[in-house]
């Protein structure tokens, strides 16, 4: 049995898609468990609603929820009693496995980070997004747990970013590249040059491939893109609107006269398989890497489909080793490294 | 008539892509003449190929090429008798109203800076890309011309895209955002939310609406986005990697078996109008900003297509009164700043 906990009342459609996602998820996975976080009498109506879920959530009453827009520090001060810091809460208890959450990001990370505490040698926890490519997926990160990231920082996302995509894609020497303007040593920040000069490093195990642009991203040549966390958020949500606009186009083309939406009708076995391709929801779940515990986010505007699909990658991450596959890989990183501690977005240090 | 230099050895498939991009512009626009920088005894039997060009370009006869890979510095030292030199210097001599370029980015700049010197008021040139979006084109700046941008050369930047903005689709009062990762008044940098507080000035005029993200580039909802160029490049080339992408995914499933292809074939009209709004190089042509001249970059590996898309920005812009609404607009900026004067990438100052 794999126990995660659930914050009921994070997201723009919290409860109610979440917890028809949980439900979601525990068909798909009988091996699941719940510790659901938020006011019990508003949940627990909703959870009896769901067959699937009999006999396998139990609650934590708290009363408050964090607002979308609260500061991260107003969280820390004013969270206590959040569903969002209960559900983080039974992580560090060892009461459940990992933790889903489709709430404020700063907040749960900032929630995240205080009861967590990070893992030995990380000095900024980071987010992991899955990005679909022509090959399969590639982990990107940081997208967004950090506004900018220093020449240690890029190399501990690495380090984490490959360990992850290795335990959760089985995949056995991720290929790792930094995001860069162009492929060139001499391009961009000196931060990412000289990151780069570090990570061809053999002492660290990892196989480093240099630059990439935006669009060797989704190219499939790479397995793990590392970013400082403004770039790296503004790649995948660019990305989110450019296929949302091409699916938009799309739409045009196959409405535009009575001829093209027969061809469209009698390709709609194809047209629906790629719909499924390009769903957003099918990859929804950040993962907070660099933490004592397993944080999942899954988007905010989330329905019941995608709050499932950040379910699945927490239970995926449960049953793996990842988190000491990442413990090992920093612990064997050349000392020879002067780390900065700047203090970052969440305030938390 | 409007006359335009043209970098005949600039690009991957320099130079029978330039010349025949050169003819396909022609055949478009009788009203546009060629001057045509590079070795004149290869490129002039490719130009004699193309009936639309007959009397309608000279020739500069220099020796040199700027390589793809050569830095901007080593341009400015070992450039001056270079095709994309000669193209520049035309503009600064007054014989053509604008340069096309598909060569070197970096060298391209630094040349530019170097000869048509920077509009007075403006501390870095910018390069502004068409987006297209829901509802048309937006203009996104910087995509490649810096690596960063502090908060006066981002108000600079959100002046210039204003201006070029209207001048090139006659929109009355553009749009501007800055890009962010959040919307809220206190995500992202601090340069950010400083140029955003500053940007609401009255006096400067400009329909400012503060941050977009990522996915609201293509949405339509805003005209101008600001960015620094480091951040994008990245979008820009990411959103270029996701259309391909997604156009894969789309070719996937119209050819996954024969009743997919039929309707695909059925579908054909509306496929094929889909495929010409998707066509990279329908939007090539990058707008060097903020110089006392008109410099339009076409994507490197562009072929005819491209390139004549990119003459087509130049002569569009060489027959509007962009620069001096640029100029205007700078001249009544509130003088209240103070303005930094780092070195950038290109060396130049």
């Amino acid at each position: 049995m794999i126990n995660l906990s659930i914050d009921a009342f994070g997201g723009d459609h919290a409860p109610d898609a979440i917890i028809a996602g949980v439900a979601l998820a525990a068909k798909k996975r009988p091996d699941l468990q719940f510790l659901i976080a938020g006011k019990e009498d508003e949940v627990s109506p909703l959870v009896a609603r769901h067959a699937s879920l009999g006999g396998r959530c139990a609650f934590v009453d708290v009363p408050d929820r964090i607002p979308g827009d609260m500061k991260p520090s107003q969280a820390l001060r004013q969270g206590k009693n959040s569903s969002m810091w209960a559900a983080v809460q039974a992580v560090a208890d060892g009461r459940v496995r990992a933790a889903v959450s489709a709430g404020n990001t700063g907040a749960l990370m900032a929630i995240s980070k205080l009861r967590l505490r990070m893992v030995e040698g990380v000095h900024r926890p980071a987010i992991a997004a899955i990005w679909p490519t022509r090959t399969g997926f590639a982990t990107v990160l940081d997208v967004g747990a950090n506004v900018d990231a220093d020449v240690d920082q890029l190399i501990e996302f690495a380090i984490m970013g490959e360990a992850y995509h290795r335990a959760i894609h089985g995949v056995a020497h991720p290929k790792v590249a930094l995001l860069n303007i162009g492929s060139e040593d001499q391009k961009g920040h000196e931060e990412i040059r000289e990151a780069a000069s570090r990570l061809k490093d053999p002492a660290l195990g990892l196989t480093f491939c240099g630059f990439v642009e935006g669009d060797g991203i989704s190219s499939g040549e790479v397995d793990v893109v590392v970013s400082d966390g403004f770039t790296g958020n503004v790649a995948l949500k660019t990305a989110e609107g450019t296929a949302r606009l091409v699916g938009a186009f799309l739409k045009d083309a196959l409405t535009a006269g009575p001829i093209s939406r027969l061809g469209a009708l009698i390709a709609s076995p194809g047209l629906l398989k790629l719909k499924a391709r390009m769903d957003p929801r099918a990859v929804n779940g950040g993962v907070f890497l660099g933490l004592n515990g397993l944080v999942v986010k899954s988007h905010g505007g989330t329905d019941d489909i995608g709050f499932a699909a950040a379910i699945d990658v927490a239970a995926r991450l449960a049953g793996s080793d990842f988190q000491a596959e990442v413990a090992h890989r920093l612990s064997i990183r050349p000392s020879n490294e002067v780390v900065s501690d700047r203090e970052d977005v969440t305030g938390v240090k």
